[in-house]
C-alpha cells in the first residue's frame, strides 16, 4: 500500500464539504483505494465480476441439498443472464466473467471462459481433493483471467463461485486455518437439515483426519481439502493484488479462497475489500482472520458473489466522494475553528 | 399494503433460481415493494431525492459546531453539485430536488424550489419554533413537492435535509415521542465537544419544559420543537404514502420527521423503507419505534439524505431481483424435495 498517498487522501477527505469523518466507512474505503492504486483520486468505473465454477467429489457423501448437476445448470443460467448475480451485476454496472475451472460435466457457451483444470475434485473425505499440481493450475487460471480483465481496464474486481458441495470444502479450509471447532464453523449451506448438518461435520472431520492438511502451507490445504473454484478465486486475488487492483470478497467460499491466498502471500489482504456478512456461521471468523469488517449484513447466503456485486456500489460511491465533492474553499463555506 | 400481492411476490421469489430466502433482506424489500405498489413486479427505475433546507432559531443558544450561514452556503453547494448527496445521488442514478422551505437568508438558484414558509424557526428554547399554521404549511409543501415528482414518474423517493441546529430539534421530537432520557438520545451532531453536548441537553430540556409538546399530537410537537425542513420531510412521507410510492428515511432528522408523520397517520410507516444506522445515539431508537431495521451501518453522520441515497441501490436491486431473475423451471434446474 502506498502510505504517503493514503495520508494525502485522508487530508483531501478532511477538506471536503462535510464534517471530518462524517462519511464513516466510505472514507476508510476511499483511503484504502488510494493506498492500493497509488492514486490520490482512485477511479472505480470499470467493474468486473468473476464467477468461478467447479464441482466437488465430496457430494457423494450427501453433504448438499442440491444434486451435482445443478452446478452445470446454474452455469447455463449465468450464461443466459437469469441468475441473481447477473441481475445484481447489471444493477451495479459490472460485467460478469463466467469461468469453468472444474465443472464435472462438459459445458459449452459463447461467453464461457473454458479453463477446466479437472472434471471436479476427488472426494476429500477419502483422500486429497486434487494433486498439488492441479492446485497450482487452479491458481494460475485465476491469475490469468484477472490479468486479462485488468488489461481490458478493470479497476475493481468481484469474486464469486458456483459449486455444489463447496461450503463443505470451505469449512474444512477454515477449520484448518483457525483454532475454531467445527461446531463454530459449519452451517446449512444452501439448505440442508439438522441430520445433514451432523453428516457434514462428520465428513469434514474425516477429511481433516485422512488428509492432515498443513496449517502453514496454503497450497497443501487447497490441494487436500479445497476446490478448483476456490483455487481460481485465490488466484484472482493474488493476480489483482500484484497489479494493485482492489478485489471484493464475497461469502464463505470466497472468504476461504482469501484465506488460501493470504497463506500464500500475506500482503494480499491489503488489496481485499470486504462485502457482506453471510448467514454461514464461519464467515465472520474469516473477516476476523483477515482483519476486515463486513460492509453489509443483509442475511444473505446465496453465493455466486452476490454480496460482492452488491458492495460494488458502495466502493464506487467511496471513490466518487474523493473525486467529485467540492472542498470547503471551493464552495466558499465558513469553517469555524 | 396489498397483502395478497405480497403473498404472490413471496411465492414468485421462492420460484426463482436460488435457495428460498437466500437473498435475505433483499427479498423482504421486494415483498414490501409489491405490497406498497400493489404490483407483483414493482419498478424502481425513477428515483428522486428531496433535500429540504431550513434554519433553526435555537442556534442562538450555541448548540451547533457550525454557524447558521452554513445552511445557505450548503444549499448553494447542493445547487452546484458539490456536496456528498450530489455525488452519491449521481452514483445511484437519482435526481435531486433542493427545496428552500425555511432558510433564514434569501437564496436564488435556477434549480432551487423556493417554497419558503418562514425565514427560519423561532428559538424553541424560549417558545414555540413556529405556529400551528406554519407547521401545517411545511407539511403541505412536502406533500406538493412529492406529488409533483410522482407526476413526473417517481417510483422511489429519498428524504434528506440541511439545517444547522436540526439535531437539537430532532432530539427534542424524539424525547417527546418516546420514554427515552436525553442521555440516551442526544449526540454530537456535526461535531460539538463535551461541553457543547451538555449545553445541548440543557437547551432541549428547557425547550420541553417551556413548550410542553403534546405526545399524541404530531402537529403540536412539530410546531413547538420541530423545524420547517422536518415538517417538509414529514409531508413528503405522507404524500408519497398516499400515492403508494415508497420513501426512504435517512438519519436522525429524517427519522424525526418519520415520527411526526407516523403520529399524524400511523399507516405511513408501511410505506417507509429504512436506510443506514447513523452514529447519532437516538437514531436506532427511531427505527425501533417505527418497527424498521437499518440496511446499512457505515458509521455515517452527515445528513443531507446521504444514507437514503446510498440505500437506493439496494432497493433497486431488490426490485430487479423479482423482475429479472429466471425461475427454476425457466432455467431447467433440478429441484429435489
Amino acid at each position: 500500500l502506498n502510505r504517503a498517498q493514503m495520508r494525502q487522501a485522508q487530508k483531501r477527505l478532511d477538506s471536503l464539504t462535510k464534517p471530518p469523518g462524517s462519511l464513516g466507512k466510505l472514507e476508510e474505503i476511499a483511503v484504502q483505494l488510494a493506498g492500493i492504486s497509488g492514486e490520490l483520486l482512485p477511479q472505480v468505473d470499470n467493474k468486473y465480476h468473476v464467477v468461478m465454477a467447479g464441482d466437488h467429489g465430496v457430494v457423494e457423501e450427501g453433504v448438499s441439498a442440491f444434486p451435482q448437476q445443478v452446478t452445470t445448470q446454474m452455469v447455463y443460467n449465468f450464461l443466459n443472464g437469469g441468475a441473481a448475480v447477473n441481475v445484481l451485476a447489471e444493477q451495479a454496472g459490472a460485467e460478469v466473467a463466467i469461468v469453468d475451472i472444474g465443472v464435472a460435466q462438459e459445458i459449452e457457451g459463447e461467453n464461457l471462459l473454458n479453463r477446466k483444470v479437472k472434471y471436479g475434485t476427488d472426494n476429500l473425505a477419502v483422500g486429497p481433493a486434487m494433486t498439488r499440481e492441479e492446485a497450482i493450475s487452479s491458481l494460475e487460471v485465476g491469475i490469468e483471467v484477472v490479468e486479462d480483465l485488468i488489461k481490458q481496464g478493470a479497476n475493481l474486481i468481484g469474486t464469486g463461485e458456483m459449486g455444489i458441495g463447496n461450503t463443505t470444502s470451505s469449512s474444512a479450509i477454515l477449520a484448518t486455518s483457525t483454532d475454531l471447532s467445527l461446531e463454530q464453523i459449519v452451517g446449512y449451506g444452501t439448505g440442508i437439515d439438522e441430520a445433514g448438518l451432523e453428516k457434514k461435520k462428520k465428513v469434514i472431520a474425516q477429511a481433516l483426519e485422512v488428509n492432515q492438511p498443513q496449517v502453514n502451507d496454503g497450497l497443501d490445504i487447497l490441494a487436500k481439502v479445497g476446490g478448483l473454484e476456490i483455487g481460481g478465486m485465490a488466484g484472482v486475488m493474488l493476480g489483482a493484488a500484484a497489479h494493485r487492483v482492489p478485489v471484493i470478497i464475497d461469502g464463505l467460499i470466497s472468504g476461504a479462497a482469501a484465506l488460501i491466498a493470504h497463506k500464500i502471500e500475506p500482503q494480499v489482504s491489503n488489496y481485499l475489500l470486504p462485502s457482506h456478512q453471510s448467514v454461514e456461521p464461519g464467515h465472520i471468523k474469516i473477516y476476523e482472520a483477515l482483519d476486515l469488517e463486513p460492509l453489509l449484513d443483509l442475511e444473505m447466503r446465496l453465493g455466486e458473489g452476490t454480496g460482492a456485486v452488491l458492495s460494488m456500489n458502495l466502493v464506487e460511491a467511496a471513490a466518487n466522494i474523493i473525486n467529485g465533492m467540492a472542498t470547503f474553499s471551493e464552495a466558499g463555506i465558513t469553517v469555524e475553528d
